[in-house]
């Protein structure tokens, strides 16, 4: 299906029958209005962004459908990664018990109790070379890439990996979860799925409750999402931001 | 403007006219594309993100439009940051002569000099007492919250900052960073603007020829955005990914 039908094009055609009946004048007024929506879709943008808060209290009521969470889990899987080694995993917890169990390991934070589902964020436990190996190897099964071409890529990344401290590799890893927190932060916003992201939780504690360790991994973040409730006191609160003016400069 | 009109409405009252004057029939066709991509904006998204690539090679001589950089210096400014701080400044390069000279310090990769514009993504050199005192006085001023509410939580992140190590509040700051570009990624996406992310750069260079150090910032990531090459080899390629079913866990 193409999606680059123009918007002007139509309503220059529905213009040209409008000429002749006058029946359609309602019609006339909603193409009219998709062709303002597409003109203005970058507002619309920042609208959804400006829509989105923390949320602080989620209607317990209201659960993502199958649709936008598997929207949401395509989302994280196409995150851009540092050299596209995805190095990350997400949870995704949709079990009362086990967020109730969050809660006191979260500052209190009732949001991961009450959210539709619990995405938590979390890092490979270290980056290895059978790790980086088998990148280029799905690297040449998907694109029949020759290994002439992949080889020195490879011998590059693995002599780059192993000259690095543990430490590193691992602050390298934990940012590229905070690149994929604000690809699904923007997402959420603009299919107005409610969230609220969290640094504010024992990290130690989660992959203890969650057996990360056993899965290889580590949390870093940790990210409620669903609706949020009607009495949310800070979903009426303004936005508070430095400003356009005072964050860019221009050169 | 309401953008609550449902697609179905105006198809099935196109519908209704159709039956009388067979002449709009390809005003309907399009008009049940729009319905369709109305019903698959989900799907949209994802189309959106698997379109976005790590552009190697942008046309020199497509801009963006002023609109298209008002929203990017938008995006930047709405991007959800820890306490919603916002230790962050975001540079648009758009000098040919600069662009220029960030090609050795950047790897060589030529996307800086033929970008359209180059975003140098900062984080603040410091968190300091004065800094952290006016993001309170900005929610005061924002919100007309009071004192009292404001005050004991404005004392917790004075002593928490206090506390840390300059060594930690630098790599939260550069999280922070990371959180934005994510943001910045998928709203190029959206908006079909090509983009690079790039962490291979010399960030002191930088900092030098940016002249970051009296601007009291860091350099921490790179993003050169702009319109691709016709002929960029990567465009064409596949999309590697671990996959959903690797890379999410249902609990």
């Amino acid at each position: 299906m193409s999606f680059n039908v123009s918007m002007e094009l139509i309503v220059f055609r529905f213009a040209e029958i409008r000429l002749t009946y006058h029946e359609s004048t309602k019609v006339g007024l909603s193409i009219c209005i998709f062709a303002a929506k597409k003109r203005h879709m970058n507002s619309d943008i920042i609208n959804k962004l400006q829509w989105r808060y923390a949320c602080k209290k989620f209607d317990p009521s209201k659960k993502l459908s199958e649709e936008k969470l598997n929207m949401l889990k395509e989302v994280f899987n196409l995150t851009a990664t540092s050299y596209g080694l995805q190095p990350l995993k997400m949870l995704v917890i949709n079990n009362l018990d086990i967020q109730k169990q969050l809660v006191p390991i979260s500052m209190d934070q009732e949001q991961v109790r009450d959210a539709s589902h619990v995405l938590v964020l979390c890092r490979e436990a270290g980056m290895t070379s059978e790790y980086i190996i088998e990148y280029f190897n799905r690297v040449e099964a998907t694109r029949n890439t020759p290994r002439d071409i992949l080889d020195p890529f490879q011998e590059f990344l693995l002599t780059s990996f192993a000259e690095k401290k543990p430490e590193d590799i691992k602050l390298w890893m934990e940012k590229q979860a905070y690149l994929a927190l604000g690809n699904l932060l923007t997402a959420c916003a603009i299919e107005e799925i409610d969230a609220c992201p969290m640094e504010g939780f024992e990290p130690e504690k989660y992959d203890e409750l969650l057996q990360l360790e056993e899965k290889g991994l580590r949390s870093v973040l940790v990210l409620p999402v669903g609706y949020r409730a009607e009495d949310d006191f800070f979903s009426g609160l303004k936005k508070v931001r430095r400003g356009v003016n005072e964050v860019i400069i221009e050169i």
